[in-house]
């Protein structure tokens, strides 16, 4: 079976979902996305993810006319027609088409949405936990805003990959920011969890916001702050939340291990949570 | 006329001239790109721009089988097919087509190469000066890599629109680093050059490359270091390079005139020698 793509205002096979070279999109990264996760093929936290896009667009200053309720549609219409149950739905809103020119023009939009089939659920990693490695952070000052200027995320994967571990965290300032595509978050001795506070600095996670949010209800205290490589590493535990991994535990970081090296019990316990909470929101 | 595009290995016309949605140029500005100018038919420094666009292919582990020979061949092509006596010949590779992964996959690069009809010499900028706003320098730590993560570059020629101004210095930690898409220098009162000194903060422009060699030749003396904005504003001259400008004089800066606001000697000098050199050059 072909994947169905919605490519400019319509539903193509994949081999014609293109977009022309003078997209923006291509040529300067003018473009913002989002990654909705699909479980029973219901759409996770679909609302809270058009906010952010709506962010995201603000932010860079490309009016973008199609609804929520249109979005939601085309999204649902992807999943029917890939049979998608599991798995991931991305759409891209690029500024359009246009001579390439650095001052931008008022130009129509290009939306694409497409999906992908993903054993979310069945990540062997949920079990064995994530090896992290650290390296510096290289991105732009507004990571903030979810643009598709994703070389360097890419760049420190392809570095965490070619060291044997799965993943990177960032570091600035001595301090992480958070993952190549996650947050990142430690649990102290003490039980409670640290994450950093949103600034430009890190993306509003989707999941972040919503584990918060769960964990505060089950009692469990939250602090909002930067955090150090030596803090994560004497930590109990670690883990790490997006959309396409939902919370992850992670075990090792530049070799060292966390706790007792094993996936420990806070984050079995938030994943359970937010797994359970966002199942029941789902639609 | 419709324009033809080189675009996955053929001459298309421009409306032919697409690339997949799963590009990772368009997903992960996961690719680098050079800007050539083009005078009476010409390329202008166009070894040099090969061979920054060879290390911007390394610095990012991309492999591109195309020599710089068939390179040359399909610029020539290009003017020829177009019609352009003067201009910009843009050249693309990004990684190529794969499933949507921070993981990079090892596929087929995408080359795109395209020109643009403008009239270079004929800048009305020439004779009267770029007027200037600076802004925060909020770009990645690799500009020395010429990816085609432009978002900021481009917003940051926005404000400097909006304000009524023809170009946005960037400026970090209180130095000036670059100009949107172009280097930057001031002309000391003792009739000093300076401009910033390569590293990862700043482009290494092809045409600063060529307009410093030529300048030391010519016995001007040049100073390779960081300047603040302070120091720009108390210059006798200020300008800006690149290869869609060659050399333009900059005569405001944040609503200061520099020296006495207009467009002053030294540009000028090193702009005629430029285009001198080049032209002799050209191919």
């Amino acid at each position: 079976m072909t994947r169905t793509i919605f490519c400019n205002g319509k539903f193509v096979p994949e081999s014609e979902a293109v977009v022309s070279v003078l997209d923006r999109g291509f040529l300067f990264a003018d473009a913002v996305y989002e990654v909705t996760s699909v479980l029973e093929g219901k759409l996770i936290d679909f609302n809270r993810h058009m906010a952010r896009l709506r962010r995201s667009l603000a932010e860079i200053e490309l009016t973008f006319p199609v609804s929520d309720e249109q979005l939601l549609d085309i999204h649902r219409e992807l999943l029917k027609r890939n049979e998608v149950r599991q798995g991931l739905v991305y759409l891209q809103v690029s500024r359009g088409v246009a001579e390439r020119d650095f001052v931008m023009s008022n130009v129509e939009p290009t939306l694409v949405v497409f999906t992908q089939k993903k054993d979310l659920l069945g990540n062997s990693k949920n079990a064995s936990g994530y090896r992290i490695v650290t390296v510096p952070d290289l991105r732009w000052g507004r990571r903030d805003i979810k643009t598709v200027q994703l070389l360097y995320p890419s760049m420190a994967k392809m570095i965490a990959v070619k060291a044997g571990a799965d993943d990177a965290w960032l570091v600035e300032d001595g301090f992480v920011t958070e993952g190549s595509s996650n947050n990142a978050y430690i649990v102290e001795q003490s039980g409670d969890i640290v994450t950093r506070n949103l600034s430009n600095s890190i993306l509003a996670g989707i999941t972040r916001q919503a584990v918060l949010e769960y964990a505060k209800e089950a009692g469990i205290k939250i602090v909002e702050r930067p955090f150090t490589v030596a803090e994560a590493k004497n930590a109990a535990e670690a883990f790490a939340t997006a959309a396409s991994l939902f919370v992850v535990p992670v075990v090792e970081i530049d070799g060292d291990p966390i706790g007792n090296g094993k996936p420990g019990p806070v984050a079995q316990r938030l994943r359970d949570l937010y797994l359970e909470e966002c199942r029941k929101r789902a639609f």
